[in-house]
């Protein structure tokens, strides 16, 4: 794997207007597209359809992972896109994933991982053990 | 699956002093068990180890997933456990996973999913897309 210290998007998906939602098949290619899109190595991935409805799926890359979970009854899906090293861009994933849902309200947040510097999120906790 | 409104816990564990770092099986092991102890019902998983050192792995939950990425070298690993519905405690699964690691320090942020409500994060973006 490359530099541990990279970029977690975090993307709620509103008002989807996709039939993909509800595809276990079409889901998964899109992942993958968005995966390679954003410059990643694609080593493996997993999707499951769930019953009446919903997809889950992970890509599994050599930078980390890009994870998506669907909700086709509220039109709804979330995606992580979590990318590390310095050579991707995983809003590039972000985008073409936000335009093949056809998503008309979002909500994206990215996040700096593998670093212990604090980012100004109140829920964040953190903690030591005593050396000694 | 069930209800979108989840939690999800990025977790970055520092100063690691567990062998398991670089085993494939033993991370797979551990994950499957957070998964268990946090009470999620398991629908799959994948892991790789890659060389030289590292190991990814996904699991795949009725209820979203959880992440491990893992650099021996660094003696670090990052993890997500995103977990929706309301009879789970992601946090039983952190506190294993600490446990289990011998993190000596850790970061951990806990994120409300599926709702368009702002967290008072300045490095969230959100969009809409015109109606008409």
């Amino acid at each position: 794997m490359v530099s541990p210290f990279g970029k977690h998007i975090l993307a709620e998906y509103f008002e989807c207007e996709s039939s993909f939602l509800d595809s276990e098949p079409a889901i998964r290619k899109l992942m993958l597209e968005a995966a390679s899109r954003s410059g990643a190595t694609i080593v493996g991935n997993i999707f499951h359809h769930f019953s009446p409805q919903g997809v889950t799926g992970v890509v599994v890359i050599a930078e980390s992972h890009l994870a998506i979970h669907t909700w086709p009854e509220f039109r709804y899906a979330s995606v992580d896109l979590f990318t590390c090293g310095t050579h991707l861009n995983p809003w590039i994933g972000f985008e073409y994933l936000r335009e093949q849902l056809r998503s008309r309200r979002w909500v994206s947040k990215e996040i700096i991982r593998g670093t212990m510097e604090e980012q100004g999120n109140s829920s964040m906790m953190s903690g030591k053990v005593a050396l000694g």
